[in-house]
């Protein structure tokens, strides 16, 4: 069964780098769920995508100006979005921080090892 | 279509009171997903429980002695957690913080309006 350890310890967790000032740790998932900490330098852009995935993202820290489907806001810590199903959403980075990014289902993309 | 709007402000969401030194917050949601904000108050406690969602956590700030199944944890701001369908799993605070609890499917019993 597809399922992750159950505790996620930052300092163990290996960072993915993204390039363009994006890198991320893979946290808790199973096949219908996945955490992921998506880490922003100042100016880096997540690029407008959709997935079939819902997803739910907490702004851990920094600025963030988000855009999903024709709308955009200004979401800094504390804040958070809800992107639906194969809705085009993506961020500019104004303040280095971090997303915590969670997906249903996984992202299967995401585990290539 | 049962959907949270898109984006959540802090500063404009309701914290709900939960009693014992814990209040939430919910966030984004659709059926398949929910992300909640919990604050723990220093010694309060997450009661050992179950349910048939799969949750993930993010441990946004605090100190938490976290325990899943038969193992137990000190978590603290940047960790996380994987609490599997049907595993027991609950906190003792030990330093004021903030929990990003999410499950899959949506929490439908938090959602009483």
């Amino acid at each position: 069964m597809l399922q992750s350890s159950l505790f996620q310890i930052e300092a163990d967790t290996e960072w993915q780098d993204l390039g363009n000032g994006v890198s991320r740790q893979i946290f808790g998932y199973d096949g219908q769920i996945m955490l992921v900490k998506a880490r922003f330098e100042a100016e880096a852009i997540g690029v407008l995508h959709e997935h079939y995935h819902s997803q739910v993202t907490y702004v851990e820290s920094g600025l963030f100006e988000m855009t999903i489907g024709d709308e955009k806001k200004m979401l800094k810590k504390g804040d958070g979005f809800y992107a639906p199903p194969h809705v085009m959403h993506g961020c500019v980075c104004l303040e280095p921080g971090i997303l915590i990014d969670v997906f249903s289902p996984h992202r299967e993309d995401f585990l290539t090892s």
